[in-house]
C-alpha cells in the first residue's frame, strides 16, 4: 500500500476473495461517503432541533437528500447478500468491506445507502420468516427506504443477555395478540418515520422448553397502547431523533395474522437475525477506528500544535500509540472477514466461534484506539468540535450489546474447550511413542 | 474447524492462497512433527551430555535419524521459496504455514527438515550473493544437511541492533583478509557440525556513508585465530550443543575470495537475509503457541487437578485465558500470512511494514500464550517435566533478537505516519465541503 | 476491616498521621454525604432545566440548601489547610481524606462545603498574591459561599499543557489593562454566580525569558467586552449551569489595580495554585471509584440480575475484577496520601514526583473500575439511570486537564533518572569489590 | 528524596511507623548488602562446582564468612518480630523494609543474616508448635546458622495449592510414625547442610473434617528410606546446591516424639507459618525490582549504547517504561507495608485480605519492572551476564507458589464482597431519601 493511500483498504492476503465487480462499488462507497456522508454529518446534527418539543418530531432533510443520491449511484441496499435476489449479489466478506466503510460516518452512510441497524437485521426477519402479506406490507417500504422500523426485545429490570429471562406477555384472545410489556433501550424507536416494531414476548410462559416460549409479532406504530416513555441516554448522548427508547405496551391488540413464523419460534427467528448483523457492527468500528486514527495522524503533524518544542507526533510514546493501533485495526479486520468468508462458506451457526471472538475484539480495539486519539487531542478530543466522543461513545455499548464481552469470552473458551478431549488422545500418543524411543535407545 | 480436529489450520478467508499440493504437503509436516518429531523430544535431550566436558562434543543421533526420514518423505528444504529452483516450489504463505507446524518442535522439527535457522538464511545468502565456487563449497553440503554454518555478525559492548556500531575489523594484506573482533550470541557456532562461519565486519571504517563500510567474508571453523570463548546462557539454558557463542578472531586470515559480494556490500547482504526469515521466526513462534495452548488444555481438563472442587478448567478466569488465547493466537497468524503474502506478491522491502508489525506481535503474544499454559501447571509448567519453559524463554529471545520490540514499533509508526498528509488533505476537503453545506442550507 | 464497614477509609498505615479531631470530622463529613448529599442528587439534576433559554440562568436551589446545612455542622472550607489560619487546620493529609468523600457525590458535595474547584485553586490565588483590597472584594464572598469564581487560562487553537503557548493579550493603557483573547474550558464560567475571571495573557509577548511573559488580572463578570461563546461539552454532558465555557475578551477593560502580584509573575503564580489542588482532584477520583466499586457490589449480588443461573457475582471473572478495583484503589489512595503528607512535610515543590506520579494513577485506576462496573451493569451502567456514564465523564476529563498523562510521565522518569549518576557509581563500586574478591579467592 | 539517593528507602507517610533504632539498623543492613553482599555474589556462583558429582556437596563458603561478619555487626535473626524475645524486637513494618534490601541480593543476603526461609518460616514452626526438646534439638542449632532445614509439603500430581490433597501418609506403629509418600519442589533440601525435614502427611486420611487429617512430623536427614530423587529445574536453574528437590520417603521410621503439636493439627501449623513469610517474600520481590530499575538507568545512561543517535535512556517510550516502573514499586511497597502492619496491629488472619493482596500485586509487578529492564540490556539481560534473568526467574515461581494468584485474587474477591450486604443496605436508605426530597420538592 502506498503511503499516500487513503482510500478503501482490501488486505493483500484477502484480496483472492474480492471480485472486481465488489471492488468497483467499494471503491464507489468510498467515494459516496467521502465526499458525501463525512461532510454532511456537520449538517445532520445542525437540523436536529435543540428544543425538546422538536427533537423527535422530525428528521434531518439531508439524509433523505443522500437516500437519493446513493439510489441513483447503485448504492443501496448492498447488504443483501448472495442469498437474496433483491441485492447487488455481494459476499459476506464483500459487504464486510463496504461496512467498514460506511462506519466512517455511522450517523450518516449506513442509512443514506439503506444499510443501517436495525432495519438489515429487521427486513432479514420479514424476508426469511415473514409471510407474503407481512413482506409486502413492510419489507417492501423498508427496502425502498420509505419507512423505518424497530425490533423491540430487551427489556428493564432483567438481564436481557439471556433472551430467556424476557417478561413481556403475548396473549391470544380470539383473532387478536394483547401484548403487556415493559421495553428499552429500543433503537430507533424516536424516529418519526418508524413505522414498525417487530416485539418478541412470551405467548407460552409455562412451556418447559425455555426456548419454546417466545414469539415475534408486529405491533404498527399508533397502536393503542403503545406508550413512547423516553429516550435513553448514552453517556449524555440522546441520539435523537432515532433515539433509544423505554417503551410501554399496554392491552396493545394486533391481529393474529402479524404474528411471525409461528408461536413458539421467537428464539428461532432471533438467532437467524444475528450471524451476519454482527460482522457488519464489527466491520463498522473498524471503520470508526480507522477514522479516529486518520483523525489522530492529523494532530500529530499539526505544526501548530507543538509542546515543549516538538510536533505531538514527534514524541516516542505517541508513536508507540500510533503503531499499536495500526496493528489492532489489521489484526481485527483479519478477524472479522475471516468470520465472514466462513459464513459465506457455509453459515453462521458454523462460524459461531470466530463471530464470537470477532464481536469481542473489535468494540475493545476501537475503544484503545479512539482513546488514544482523544488523548492526542487533549481537551478538544472529549467536546464537540470533533466527532471523537461520539465515536467512543457508540462503540462503548457495543461492549455489552447483543450480549456482553463476557458472555462471548465464555462461549469462545467453550468452543475451544471442546478439542481438549483429542488434544488429550494426540499428546498421550505422543507420550507413548516418546516413552518407547526412550526405552529403546536405553537398551542400546 | 470440527471441534476435535488437531491438525495443521488453514484459515478459511488464506485457504485460496493455498494450492492442493501445498495442502498434501502441510498434512506430510503435521504427520512427521506429530509422530516422530515431537515424541523424538525428549530423546534429544536424553542424548546431550551433562558432562561439561563432553556436552559440546556431539550431537543427538536422533537428529540424523529424523534427517534421513524427512529426506526420504520428500520434506527436505521446504523454505526454497518459488524463486529458487532447487526447492518444491512453495509460496512463501505455504511455507509459513508449514513453518508453524515445524515451530511446534524447535529443536527438532526444523533442523530433521532441513529448514532451520541460521542454516536457511545463511543458504540464501549463498544462493543469491555467493559465487560459484562459494555455493559448491558451502551451499551444496549445507542443502544436503552435511554440515551447519553460523552467522557471526553480533558484538558484545555495543548495541548491534543498530549494524552500524559494528567494530570488528577486516583488513586486507595481499590476498588475504586478517580478521580481528569479539563477536557474541552466535547460534549454532557451538555445533561441532559447524563449519563455515559467515563473518561481518569493516573493510573501510573511514567510508562517510555508513552503510558502506561493512563486508561479508566467510571463515571456515578451524581457521587459526578463532577461539570459541564461552556458550552465552538463556534465562539459564546453554543450548548445548547447538550454543549461542561468544567467538574472539584474532588475526584469523583467509583468501580475498571468501569475500561474498564485493567490499562493502555487507549492509546489503544483512537487508536481502532478513524478509523472509522474519516470517519463519513468526510462524513457528505460532506454532510454540498452539501447542502450549495444547498443553494447557490438557491440564485444564485433568480430572486429578481438582482444587476446590472443580477441574481448573472450570474456573471462568481461566476460560478466559483461553479464550484470550484463541483470539491472540488467531489474530497473530493472519498478521503474519498477510506479510507473507506481501513478499510472495511483491518483495520483502514492500512488505515492510508488515513484516515488522508481525515480528512484534507474535512473540510477545506467544509470551501470554504460554504464560497462561504455564500459570495452569502451576510448578509443573516452570520445570523440565513440561516442555513450556524451554519455549517461552526461546520466544523470550526473539523479543530483542534482530531488533527489539521498541525499534520495530517506531518503524511501524513513521510508515504510518507517512500517509498524514494525503490524509489531512482529505480531512480539509471534507471539511470545506462540510462549512459549504452548512452555509448553503443556512441561507435556505 | 469489618467486612460490614461502610464508613471513611483511613488506612492502618497512615493512621498515625490522622489526629483525633480530624479523624471526627472526617465522620461528619461521611455522615454529611452519605445521608445529605448523595441522596440530593437526583433533586440537583432534576433543578436543572432542560429548556435552553433558562438551563444556564438559574442554579440548583438544592446546593443553597446543603451550603446552610454545612456550614452549621462546621463543614466549612475544609480545604484551608494548616497554612492558613481562616480555616479548621487540618493537615493535607488529613484534608485529602475528606475530599475522597466529597468526590463520592462530586456535583453536589464539594460544593456544599465550599471546598470544590475552581473555587478552591482561586481563593488559594487570592490569599497568596492577592493584595488587602483584592482579598476583600473577592476573597471574602467566596469565602463566604456568596459567589463563584473561575479561571480563564486555557485556550483554543494551541497546547495548553505548555502554557508559554498562550495568546491572549493583556496590554497596558494608562491605568488600565486592555485583554483580547480568547480562552476555552473555563470552569464555572457558565455558572450565573460566577462573579469573577481570573484571566492569564501576555503583558510581555517579547521577553526572551518565557516564563515572565504572562500576568494575571482579575476581570468582573459583565465588564464590557466579555463573551460568553458556547458551553464545551464532554462526551455529550453540558455540565449546566457550572459548565466549562468558551470566552472572548475583547477590548476588555479593566483598571490597573485588578494585576495580581506583578506583570510578568503569572506563572509563579499558576505554579503556586497546583500542587495541593491535584492532590485534591486526586482523593476526589479515589472517591469516585470507591463509590463505582460500591454500585457494582449491589448488581453482582441482586438476586434478579441471573444470568445462566448465576448472580453476576458469582461469575470468576467479575470476581477478577472486583478484586482487581479493591488492589488499585488501595494502591492509588496510598500514592496520593503519601504526596499528601510530602506536601506536610516539605513544600509542593518537594513532592513534585509524588504528585506527578499520583496525577497519573488515579484517574486511569478510576476509569477501570467505573468501567468494570458499568460493564456489570450492561445499557444500565451506562444511561442515566446510574451514576456511572457521569462520574466515567468527568474522570476521564483529568487524564488530560492539568497537563495529560503523558507529560507527567516524562516529567517523573526525568526525576527517577536524575538518580542514574549515584546509582551507576554505586554499582561500579560493587563491580570492584566483586573483582577484587574473585581475584583473592581466585588465588588461593 | 534527594535525587542522588540510593539507600534504603522509607516511603514519608511509613516514616513515623518506625522507630529510630530500626532505622538505624536498616541502615545498617543496606551498608552490609550494598558493601559485602552483592559484590560476593559472583564469588558465590564461582564457588558452586558445574561438576555434576561435586555440585551438590559443598556449599559456596563466602556464605559462612558473610554469616560471621553478620553474626558481629549485629545483623542476625532481624526477622524474629517483637512476639520473640530472641531477637531485636522489630515490628513487622520495620523488617519489612530490611527484608526489601536483603531482596536485592536474593542468594546471598538472607542467608547471611539467617533470614533466608525456608528456615525463618521453619523457626517459627518450631518457635511456636516445638516442645521443648524439639526447639533444643533443632532451633537452637537453626537461630546459631549451624544447620539448615526444609519444609516437605508439595506433592507431585496433585494440586498443592489445596492442601486436602496431599496423599502421604504417616501411619503409627507402636512407637514410630512410619511415612510413606513423594514430595517435590522441596527447596533447600539439596542443601548439604540441611539436617531437618519438617514433613506433613496424613495420620487419620478417613476424618471426615479434611482439615483434621494432616500432621507435621520431623525426618532427620539421612534417616533410611529418605531418597532425594533428583533436582527440579526452574527455567533452566537448578539453584544448587540449595536446590528444590524431588524426594522419595519410603518406610521412612521416626519416633513418635517427633510428632509436632499433636496429631490432625498439621493444617494449624502450616496456616500459622504463612503470614509475615509472605510479607516477607513480597518486601524481598520489591528489592528486587529497585535493583532492577538501577540497573537499568545504569544502561538508559551509558553512553557508550547508543543506538540511532541517542543514549537509550533517551527514548520517550523507554522513560514511560522508566516512570511506570517507579509508580508500580513505590504503590506496591505501601500495599505491603500496610499489610505488615496490619499484622502488627492485629495478627495475620486479620490482615488476610492485605496480605492476600500484596501476596498478588508484588510478583507480577517485579516481573514487569525486570522485563523492562531486560528489554533495554537486549540480549545481555537474558544471559549470565546480568543478574536480571536470575531475578526474573525466582520472581516468577512466586506468582504460583504458595497458591496461584488466581486463588488469592479470589479470595480477595470473596472478602471485599462480604460487604455488598451493608453497601446496598446503604444505598437503598440514600435512595429512599432521594425519592423523598424529589417528592416533597415537587409539590412546591
Amino acid at each position: 500500500m502506498a503511503t499516500t493511500y487513503t482510500g478503501p483498504v482490501i488486505p493483500a492476503a484477502i484480496e483472492p476473495l474480492i471480485s472486481q465487480r465488489a471492488k468497483d462499488l467499494l471503491q464507489k462507497v468510498w467515494d459516496f461517503v467521502d465526499t458525501e456522508c463525512i461532510p454532511a454529518e456537520a449538517l445532520f446534527h445542525h437540523q436536529i432541533s435543540t428544543d425538546p418539543a422538536k427533537r423527535w418530531a422530525s428528521y434531518p432533510q439531508i439524509i433523505e437528500e443522500l437516500k437519493e443520491k446513493a439510489k441513483k449511484a447503485g448504492l443501496w441496499n448492498l447488504w443483501l447478500h448472495k442469498g437474496y435476489k433483491e441485492g447487488p449479489g455481494l459476499t459476506n466478506v464483500e459487504y464486510a468491506l463496504m461496512a467498514e466503510i460506511m462506519g466512517r460516518a455511522g450517523h450518516v452512510a449506513p442509512e443514506a445507502m439503506n444499510c443501517a441497524a436495525p432495519d438489515t437485521g429487521n427486513m432479514e426477519v420479514f424476508a426469511k420468516y415473514g409471510n407474503d402479506a407481512q413482506k409486502k406490507q413492510w419489507l417492501v417500504p423498508l427496502m425502498n427506504g420509505e419507512i423505518r422500523s424497530a425490533f423491540a426485545m430487551t427489556e428493564r429490570f432483567i438481564s436481557s443477555s439471556d433472551a430467556t429471562n424476557i417478561q413481556t406477555s403475548i396473549r391470544r384472545e380470539g383473532d387478536e395478540y394483547v401484548i403487556n410489556g415493559n421495553k428499552w433501550w429500543i433503537s430507533g424507536a424516536g424516529d418519526p418515520r418508524c413505522k414498525i416494531y417487530i416485539v418478541m414476548g412470551k405467548t407460552d410462559a409455562g412451556n418447559p422448553n425455555p426456548h419454546k416460549q417466545q414469539s415475534i409479532v408486529l405491533v404498527p406504530a399508533g397502536t393503542p397502547g403503545v406508550n413512547i416513555v423516553r429516550p435513553m441516554h448514552i453517556m449524555g448522548y440522546d441520539d435523537a431523533p432515532h433515539g433509544h427508547m423505554e417503551m410501554t405496551f399496554t392491552n396493545v391488540r394486533v391481529p393474529v395474522s402479524n404474528l411471525v413464523l409461528g408461536e413458539g419460534r421467537g428464539f428461532e427467528i432471533i438467532q437467524g437475525r444475528l450471524g451476519p448483523g454482527r460482522i457488519h457492527h464489527c466491520m463498522r468500528t473498524i471503520g470508526v477506528a480507522e477514522r479516529a486514527l486518520e483523525l489522530m495522524l492529523r494532530r500529530l503533524t499539526d505544526p501548530t500544535r507543538k509542546t515543549f518544542g516538538k510536533m505531538i507526533g514527534e514524541h516516542g510514546t505517541v508513536q508507540a500509540d500510533v503503531a499499536e493501533s495500526r496493528m489492532e485495526i489489521d489484526s481485527a479486520r483479519f478477524m472479522v472477514l475471516n468470520a465472514a468468508h466462513m459464513i459465506d462458506l457455509h453459515d453462521a451457526k458454523s462460524a459461531l466461534r470466530e463471530i464470537g471472538m470477532a464481536k469481542i475484539i473489535c468494540p475493545s480495539m476501537a475503544l484503545r484506539v479512539i482513546d488514544r486519539a482523544q488523548q492526542a487531542y487533549g481537551a478538544e478530543g472529549i467536546c464537540q468540535d470533533t466527532v471523537l466522543p461520539n465515536l467512543w461513545t457508540h462503540v462503548r455499548t457495543l461492549r455489552y450489546a447483543d450480549g456482553p464481552d463476557e458472555v462471548h469470552r465464555a462461549q469462545v473458551a467453550k468452543l475451544e474447550m471442546r478439542r481438549a478431549k483429542a488434544v488429550v488422545q494426540k499428546i498421550e500418543e505422543q507420550e507413548r511413542r516418546s516413552a518407547m524411543l526412550l526405552g529403546q535407545k536405553a537398551k542400546l
